[in-house]
C-alpha cells in the first residue's frame, strides 16, 4: 500500500490517494448556501461492488465529522481498517456482492475533495480560511454531481451515522425523487446547543494554536497539531458513554503500579485520550475540522421549511429507517424521535428503532449485532420493493 | 472595593487580598500524600458571622475547583457576588447570624493559599510545575491546621458542592471526631474515567499553549490565557445539562438576524462559552487548574481502604446528607448513592435527596428553593441535636 506523508500536509499529496477523484461544476459553479458559486471542484470517493445493468442497487455511504471515503480498504495515510469494515463487504449487511457502494469525501473535506487545503485558483495557495463556509446541503448537492457523472438516477439507499445521517435525512428532504430509502443512524434533524458548545470547544482549540497563523498555516509551512489534538480529545469523550469509558478504563493505571504524582498519564483513559489526539493530526486538517464542525453546526431542517419539519418531507415516497442507541448522549433518542414524528405526521413509510447498547454514540461504527439484524431487515424488505434480486 | 490588578499573575499580588491568611507548619511541615514536606506554608480564608464562646457554631465550606474563599462577598478580582451568596447571609440556609462560616482557599489555589504561582524558598522563584502534586486528603489536612490555630476543635458541619463535597467526604472519613455533621453534594467518593478524562483535556489544551513556557510562565513574563480559556470552555459544558443549555440558547443566533457563513460566534452558546473562556483567565491561574484538576482525578476515598468504601466510615458518629440532583451528568446521582449505600453499610446516619431539577451540575450554585429546604431542615435537625439554640 502506498502510504501518503500527511505530515507534508499539502494537496498534491492528496490528490496521489487511491480511489476517484473526479472535477465537477466545470461549465457551471455550484451555488453554495452561503452565496459563492464555487467551481470548477474535485469529489474523491470509492466504491465497492459493481454497478448493476439497471444502475438500481447503488447505496451511498455519507461518512462523519471525521470520516472519509475509505469506508472498507486500508487507510492509505494511517493502514488501518476502513472506518465500516463491519458493515461494508461480501456477505455483510451492505453487501458489495449486491449492491454498489459509494462514499464521497465531502466538500470541505481534507482527502481529495476540494477544501480549504486545496489551491484557490484565484491566488494559486491554499484556501485556507478563505474557502467558503458550506453546509449540509451543500455536501449532499456536490455528491448528486457525482452521481450525475456516474449516470445514477436514484439511489437505492443513502445511509450514514451522525453527520452521515444529517446528509442522508437532507438528501431524502431535497432529492427524494433520487433515493428509494434512507438510513439516518445516531443523528439529528439539527445540531442542538449542547453539541454546538462541544464544536466552538474544538475550534478554539484550534484558533489558539499559533500554529494555525490565522488559518494561513499551510503557506507558512506551519501545522496546529496541538489545537487540533485538543479539539479531538474533546470530541472524542463525547463519542463514548460514561458507561463504556468506565468498562474500558474505569481508573485503571497505565503501565504503574501507582500514582505518580505527576503530570504523566497516570491513568489509562488519560494516556488513551492522547493517543486519540497524536493519531488523528496524522490524518486530519485543522481547517477542516473547522468548517465540517461548522457545517453540522449550521445543520437546521426544519428552518429551511419555517420551522416545521414535517414540511421538509412533504409527500415524500422515501422509504425510512432512523435508528438511535440508548447510551447516545451526543445524538441521543429523543432527536431521532423527533425525525420520526415529522415522517410520520406526512404519513412517510418511516422505521424506528432504538438500540440498546451501553456504546455510546460510536455504537454505530462498532459491531453491534442488533444494529446489523435490523438494518438487514429494513434493506432486504426494501430491495424486494425496489426489485433488485436477492 | 480594591480590585486586584490580575493580569500582572503574581503572588505578591495575591498577598494583598482581603480576608485572613494565615502562616501554618512553621514548626512541623506538612507531609504531603506524594511524599513531599511542605512547610510553612500560607492558607487565605474569609469568615463570616462570630464564633460563639463555645467554639460549637463554626460550618466549613469547602470550595469547588475553581472556586475560592470569597463565598459571600464581592470578589475582590472581578467584582462579582461571592459564589454562594444564595446560600450563606443573614437569614440565609447558612445563616451568619447563627453560624460562623469559614472558607479556605485550598492548598494549590491562586487565591492566596500557597500554591504553583507563590514563590518557592528553594529558589525564590515561583514553584510553577515544582509545586508538589496535592490531593484532597492534603487540602483537608491543611484545613485542620487552619482550624487547629482558630481554637475549633471540632465543627458543627462541613459542605461542599462538586471538589467541595469531596473535601467534606475525606474531612469526615479522616477527622470523624472534628465534625458533627457533613453535607456532599452534586460530588463522589471517586472521579470517574470519564471526569479524568475531560479534566485531561483541559490540562492538555494547557500544556499546548506556548506561553505556559514548560510551567514556568511566571518567570518568563508570559501567562497562558488562550489554554486556560479552552479549558474552561471544555468543563463549562460539562457544569450544564443539555436541556440546560437549550432552553438558555437553543439555536438563537448572537446578534444577528442570520447565519453570517463564518467563524464569528454566531450562536449565543458560542458567544456564552467564549465570555466564560475569558472572564476565567482573569482570575485563574494555569498551573493552579493542572493542580487542582489532579487532586480531584486522584480522589479515590475506597482505595485508601482497600477499595472498599464503607471502610472509610466505620463507627463514624457524623450525620450525613448527600444530596444529588437528577439532570447533573458530571456526578450523577449513582456516585452519591454508592456513598449513601456505604453509609448505610456501616449504620451511619445518612440522610439522602436527589433533587429534580434541570440546572445540572451546577444546580448546587444557584437558586435551587428544594435544595435549600433541604438544608435548611437537615441543618436545624442536627444544630438541635448538636445543642445549638435556634
Amino acid at each position: 500500500m502506498n502510504v501518503v506523508d500527511f505530515s507534508r500536509n499539502n494537496a498534491s499529496d492528496r490528490a496521489q490517494l487511491p480511489g476517484y477523484r473526479v472535477t465537477l461544476a466545470e461549465d457551471q459553479p455550484l451555488k453554495l448556501d452561503c452565496g459563492v458559486e464555487l467551481g470548477p471542484f474535485s469529489i474523491a470517493y470509492q466504491t465497492y461492488g459493481e454497478l448493476n445493468a439497471e444502475k438500481s442497487n447503488a447505496i451511498l455511504v455519507a461518512h462523519a465529522l471525521t470520516g472519509d471515503q475509505f469506508v472498507a480498504d486500508a487507510h492509505p495515510i494511517t493502514g488501518k481498517p476502513g472506518w465500516w469494515e463491519t458493515m461494508v463487504g461480501p456477505g455483510k449487511v451492505l453487501d458489495t456482492e449486491r449492491y454498489f457502494i459509494i462514499c464521497c469525501n465531502v466538500l470541505g473535506g481534507c482527502m481529495g475533495s476540494t477544501g480549504p487545503m486545496e489551491i484557490d485558483p484565484a491566488t494559486t495557495q491554499p484556501y485556507g480560511v478563505h474557502f467558503p463556509v458550506i453546509t449540509i446541503s451543500d455536501m449532499v448537492r456536490a455528491q448528486i454531481l457525482v452521481l450525475d457523472r456516474l449516470g445514477i438516477e436514484q439511489l437505492f439507499c443513502v445511509i450514514g451515522g451522525s453527520m452521515g445521517g444529517m446528509q442522508a435525512l437532507e438528501f431524502a428532504a431535497r432529492f427524494p425523487d433520487r433515493v428509494f430509502c434512507a438510513v439516518p443512524i445516531a443523528s439529528a434533524a439539527r445540531h442542538s446547543a449542547q453539541n454546538i458548545a462541544f464544536h466552538e470547544v474544538g475550534r478554539q482549540a484550534i484558533v489558539a494554536d499559533p500554529d494555525w497563523c490565522q488559518g494561513d498555516y499551510l503557506i507558512q509551512g506551519k501545522n496546529p497539531t496541538r489545537g487540533l489534538a485538543v479539539a479531538r480529545m474533546a470530541a472524542h469523550i463525547t463519542y463514548l458513554s460514561e458507561t463504556a469509558l468506565h468498562r474500558k478504563f474505569g481508573r485503571r493505571l497505565q503501565e504503574r503500579a501507582a500514582l505518580s504524582f505527576g503530570f504523566d498519564a497516570d491513568f489509562q483513559v488519560e494516556s488513551y485520550l492522547r493517543h486519540q489526539g497524536s493519531t488523528f493530526v496524522e490524518r486530519f486538517d485543522a481547517n477542516s475540522y473547522l468548517y465540517i464542525t461548522r457545517a453540522m453546526d449550521y445543520f437546521d431542517l426544519a428552518a429551511e421549511h419555517d420551522g416545521v419539519l414535517a414540511g421538509a418531507f412533504v409527500d415524500t415516497k422515501v422509504r425510512f429507517c432512523v435508528i438511535s442507541f440508548t447510551s447516545d448522549w451526543l445524538f441521543p433518542t429523543p432527536e431521532s424521535r423527533e425525525v420520526v414524528r415529522a415522517l410520520s405526521a406526512v404519513a412517510a413509510n418511516v422505521s424506528f428503532v432504538e438500540i440498546e447498547t451501553d456504546k455510546g454514540h460510536d455504537a454505530f461504527l462498532l459491531d453491534e449485532p442488533e444494529l446489523f439484524q435490523t438494518l438487514t431487515g429494513f434493506l432486504n424488505g426494501a430491495a424486494e420493493h425496489h426489485g433488485l434480486e436477492v
